[in-house]
């Protein structure tokens, strides 16, 4: 089934100790979309400015995701400037120009209007309501959100929390969330909030997915795919935004929700992170083969895996 | 095969936010040979003061921990006081003192020297050399070490490092012991100084064994069993050494290492360390069932397990 995957896209220029990129192709809904594009059709609603070309729009078309949800506005596009230390769980930010982000209302095209999968990327949170309501086929409903709405909008994310049927967030945004500093009870508490599953992000350590009691009728023990080690982080941007559409991708090609399902969707979440970070920006995910995601997936799973 | 562990017998004063305790019974071998003695025959090598009375004898007794290798000196006990403040990973330390321990020479009883599997817990890095020695029937020697040692005896952890078939420390000191922030190079450059295998422990994350390549002839993949997420952690205090006495002590209870049993070892590991932090001290420890630890094993396993 496909998906419909509404976030920012947005240029990234990024410094690492491997080097550095000026104005890659980044942005939640971009990572997202080719991510999830290696399982399933992703359709992209975001807005970019006159600066974003025909090239950049390519990097989507090759990999068949649908960009006529795409709005062109007058003005630049989302432009974010940072880099990362030796820890590469922490960005300093340079710099965050919103540009035509700033006045995005999302506006989803009929035909797309019935998708039953649908993610909203990190976008204000009563956009992500606006959303939601408009694709009234959806079915299921996956989002993020980050630290900047959680402390500056937090009535209007308690909001958003009731519309979504999973999370997706980090461990700091899960405590911050919370108030609760073990991830079990924070989990707890988030999912009282509204969500039927959390996916906590661990980084290097993986995901841990939490249930509600009775959700999605698969029993509520929680599940965790680990990371692979990986040598080399070169540039960590893009790492959630790409579980997440390995995640609902794969998910969205089942097209249903089994425990099994939910369980190797968190393997190849964790999969397409780590292949986003073994080189800037989405070129890893440009270019990707089926064959590598499932050996890498096989790799994974042996990486835990119990006789 | 039964297993000889040397390191501290200690009393801890400890405060977290579930309450304190005054002069509990810990210490790295305490720790180390309650949880190891679930799975096997532990005999221990430390020293104690005056004030070691047969009440805390009988904490090791009643596992069956044979003692006779525990040194009566003049003097107090190692006592070390601390606490832990909401992140539980970090100790402040209000006092160390060494006492007694301050001048443990470690004398192997004659009947242990032909122990198989020796635990060498964290002792000045030339003690660790010595012990050795001393054990010269061991096939398998293990053993940790901790910053101090790290920062202070560089020298001599070189040393000891070359008497070590596997070495169990966490994620800091794996990468200040190897000057590398990503752990499979960290690991890489400590394999390179002697152990075969060596055990990185993430805390709440789990932990990941990374093989020198051709060692105990069972492959260089690395394996990681996850930790049970739990929802208090009451007192952290002997977690990695819970989580060693679970590792090697099903190792020892096993004779043999295989890529599987190796495995296994790593999920005990960690089962060890999730029952050490449920209470204060070695509370919980001491009062384990077979059937408990096994019910948590496969909990644990189902946590991470595909089909």
């Amino acid at each position: 089934m496909p998906i419909l995957a509404v976030g920012s896209l947005a240029f990234d220029s990024i410094r690492t100790r491997f080097g550095s990129v000026e104005k890659e192709l980044g942005g939640s809904a971009t990572y997202f979309a080719l991510a999830a594009s290696y399982f399933t059709e992703v359709r992209v609603v975001g807005i970019v400015g006159e600066d974003f070309g025909a090239e950049h729009e390519a990097v989507l078309r090759r990999r068949n995701i649908r960009t006529e949800g795409i709005e062109r506005a007058a003005g630049k596009t989302f432009h974010w400037s940072g880099e990362y230390a030796e820890n590469v769980n922490e960005a300093r930010t340079h710099f965050t120009h919103l540009n035509v982000f700033e006045n995005f209302r999302p506006q989803i095209p009929g035909e797309f209007r019935a998708t039953e999968f649908l993610f909203l990327g990190n976008i204000h949170p009563s956009l992500q309501v606006e959303v939601r309501r408009q694709v009234n086929g959806a079915r299921l409903v996956a989002g993020d959100t980050m630290n900047y709405w959680i402390n500056h909008t937090p009535g209007e994310l308690t909001e958003a929390l009731r519309v979504f049927d999973m999370l997706l967030i980090n461990d700091g945004e899960a405590r911050m969330l919370s108030h609760e500093s073990s991830l079990p009870r924070a989990a707890n508490h988030v999912l009282a909030m509204g969500p039927k599953a959390l996916v906590i992000k661990h980084g290097e350590y993986g995901a841990t997915v939490f249930f509600r009691e009775g959700a999605f009728g698969i029993g509520h023990h929680p599940f965790r795919a680990p990371a692979l080690p990986i040598e080399e982080v070169k540039d960590p941007t893009g790492a959630g935004d790409s579980f997440a559409g390995g995640f609902l991708g794969y998910i969205a090609s089942q097209g249903e929700l089994s425990r099994e399902v939910l369980k190797r969707a968190m393997f190849y979440g964790g999969v397409m992170g780590s292949f986003a970070v073994e080189d800037f920006g989405t070129r890893r995910l440009q270019a990707l083969s089926r064959e590598e995601i499932d050996a890498r997936f096989r790799a994974f799973r042996e990486l835990t895996h119990l006789e």
